[in-house]
């Protein structure tokens, strides 16, 4: 993807518990949801399999948003609450959130 | 790392080839370098191992920075030049950079 800047990502990184029981089933229905949202632009996603002694299974999503607004409904969203509730009672030693501007953008593809 | 915004985020996301020889040691090479760089603050990383349908091995490096001219400074090392042309010309099928300024940022911890 590439979008006319300037547009929004939210860099979401977190590291998991062992708890993983229903973790991927909401994974995937956040992602569809998010996805019909107002404004949404893209998502990427990408979780290390092994942790190290520096990172426990470190994931990084990023999501790209068209306003600051679409981003706010987003976060606001019934279903996406409770799964963020969800998500800090079971599934999350820790993450961290960072609302970005994003300013430039290129790309680099192979012939 | 909760930093104080605004700060600037380097989103590298990358989808790689099969010519991977090198690549571990060059990636570790440029996280120490870009570790010792002026207005550096923090580096997170994480890829999928396993390919699927809609993303070949997907990886997401975020890299933070103080400011646009240290991101400029970093993107212009000799060293890392070179690393950025042996990337285009073997390890990466497709790469995407957005310079970006995060706006505001939270952090959750398990108790």
């Amino acid at each position: 993807m590439k979008e006319n800047v300037p547009y929004y990502a939210v860099i979401f990184t977190s590291t998991q518990t062992e708890e993983t029981e229903g973790y991927t089933e909401m994974a995937n229905k956040m992602e569809a949801l998010a996805k019909q949202q107002k404004g949404y632009l893209d998502i990427d996603s990408a979780r290390n399999n092994t942790s190290t002694a520096l990172s426990a299974s470190l994931g990084i999503t990023v999501s790209y948003w068209e306003s600051l607004e679409a981003i706010k409904n987003w976060k606001a969203n019934t279903e996406h609450l409770f799964a963020q509730q969800k998500g800090r009672e079971q599934w999350y030693n820790w993450y961290n959130v960072r609302i970005c501007k994003v300013e430039r953008e290129y790309e680099f593809k192979l012939d």
